[in-house]
């Protein structure tokens, strides 16, 4: 596989996700070390370059990685590094920089490895829909697999040892990726979001930690990976995710009870402005293709032929924008392109329905 | 002429406009009071009584009135006063209420005399663009046909009297109405209109005294109407129209060659929502019309078959919509209704453009 292989494919994250579209993605993430080698921001430059090369060898050993990709940061460009994060493979921080970090991505694009980020390994699987119990089977899977070939910085009273004490323990940040939009069309997810602290949870944005809601995207996930084994925190996780997709369910239904019209306006505004518009603000084409995945989602708006709004998503951000350019653009001149892609991109769909 | 007929027909403030769309429609009105009468507030009902019988009969006789209509207000709905005003018609004042009031209309609905307004007499006179000569001419012609069946309350000293001081003199209101969402879009809008004032001109929106300037229609019109012959002040008011007109064709290049994108980015938006919304209230309606508006007029929008954007700035108003509904809407209901109008007004509209 090469990168343009990785680049011509779809996301991990979406296309399986259930009808609905409420629950996009699963994903869990182990933070891990190499005893005898200091973190990585404590190391040397060769002893992250050593150990670089070391987990290189022996992702090739791997099933799921010998015929992927392991891309050493610092022969990329930014922009493709940036073209990582917005598939979600690789952390805002690791794009950033490059401290001789590596990304490895499986084969099928649904694993990846970050290598020397804040800890030695970072390992993602990450799934469609709301399947934390398979993508756990399979972190489980790999996590043994290089358990066997590496030692791991362990102790036996607090568990994985990462730099960061926080993800000491589990080493494990476990995280769904959900589309709320209903509950925020509703005023109901602030005070439904703010619950989910007392729970233990998390509650970022599309990139992560720090990052906007842009969308109408949320990731929720664990905050405490010490003092609690993987199967039940999983099974919490996994109870509160359903909960809230209940939540945003019914707050669908009561749209369109109480606010057909509205509704209706909402979504057919989001149409109008991403098919006409000129200059197009990332946060914007976010929220405005949030809006036409609710419409998809409810039935309002059916199309022949109709688009990846998920892959749209992916498309409209900034490093992926400029791929389609070929070229290099200002942000202004990103927010025209943006627009001019995507009118054509919507200007010969045929609708099916009435909206 | 029936009531029906009026409503039929279209409105006397557009269609003649010069290509580009900036000067709509001229008007001017004159303040009538008869002798021997008092002022309509201070008049019993009897004599107003009389006095709009006595007008209506001489109307009769005038031939640009003789086959239109005399219409007296307390034989009218609310809804159906309202219509008149939204034709610019009637003042809002005189729609409101109808203290034994009444409004001529000539056949060819252009001039109109409202009858105990204010003033025993307003006469009225509109035509398309910039015609204040013309206006006047046709404007004498009335008035003096007038003048020579009554007897005007008239000083030597002060000129016509009227009710408000403010209309004594010449009792002439000349006023042109500009479409200038160019200079609006620049941000220049404020500081051209404030200059206005130094020269004694008033600056009104649509309806005029004390209305908004929705659609970014603006009224231009005299406030003295003492002490000046009305062809000097006529001539003045031409002036400054034609150099408002000057700006505002100035205001479109610029923001041609300075902001293109963002320039299509308005219109296209707006068009997008006209075509998309669900719900659209009454001033939002108007101003995403101006850009449709301002598009066409500049060559950025181009139509088969391309709906008068004039017309569909009455149709859209509350008393217009609600009869095109055929009943009376609150104003939730009428919302829905004007987007829903708006979407099957066009709907199957060509494009003709790039944009």
């Amino acid at each position: 596989m090469t990168f343009e292989d990785l680049m011509q494919g779809p996301c991990a994250w979406y296309g399986q996700e259930d009808s609905e579209g409420i629950a996009i993605s699963s994903r869990i993430r182990l933070a891990r070390n190499i005893d005898g080698y200091p973190f990585p921001a404590r190391a040397s430059k060769e002893q992250r370059l050593e150990l670089r090369e070391q987990i290189g060898e022996l992702l090739q050993e791997d099933e799921r990685f010998a015929e992927g990709l392991y891309l050493r940061l610092d022969e990329l460009s930014a922009s493709e590094r940036m073209l990582l994060v917005e598939r979600s493979l690789s952390s805002p921080e690791h794009g950033e920089e490059s401290h001789e970090g590596a990304l490895a991505v499986s084969t099928d694009t649904h694993d990846a490895v970050m290598v020397n980020e804040e800890d030695h390994l970072r390992l993602q699987v990450l799934r469609g829909g709301l399947s934390l119990k398979e993508v756990w089977e399979e972190m489980a899977r790999l996590d043994d697999a290089l358990e066997q070939r590496v030692n791991y910085a362990f102790s036996a009273k607090y568990g994985y040892l990462t730099c960061c004490p926080s993800n000491t323990g589990t080493g494990l940040r476990a995280g769904v990726m959900l589309h709320l939009p209903g509950l925020a069309l509703m005023e109901e997810i602030r005070s439904v979001l703010r619950g989910l602290g007392k729970l233990g949870l998390a509650v970022r944005g599309l990139d992560g930690e720090g990052s906007d809601a842009d969308g109408f995207l949320y990731q929720i996930s664990n905050q405490m990976t010490l003092g609690r084994d993987e199967e039940s925190l999983l099974a919490d996780i996994q109870d509160v995710v359903e909960e809230l997709v209940e939540h945003e369910r019914n707050a669908r239904l009561r749209l369109e009870e109480q606010r057909p019209a509205w509704l209706r306006d909402r979504v057919g505004r989001a149409v109008g402005i991403l098919k006409n518009a000129w200059v197009l603000p990332s946060k914007e084409a976010l929220d405005l293709l949030a809006m036409l995945r609710l419409g998809m989602g409810m039935g309002l708006l059916e199309w022949e032929h109709a688009p990846s709004v998920e892959q749209m998503m992916v498309e409209v951000r900034p490093a992926h924008l400029q791929r389609l350019a070929g070229r290099s653009l200002e942000v202004e001149e990103r927010d025209r392109f943006r627009a001019q892609w995507m009118r054509s991109k919507l200007a010969d769909l045929k609708k099916g329905s009435t909206l």
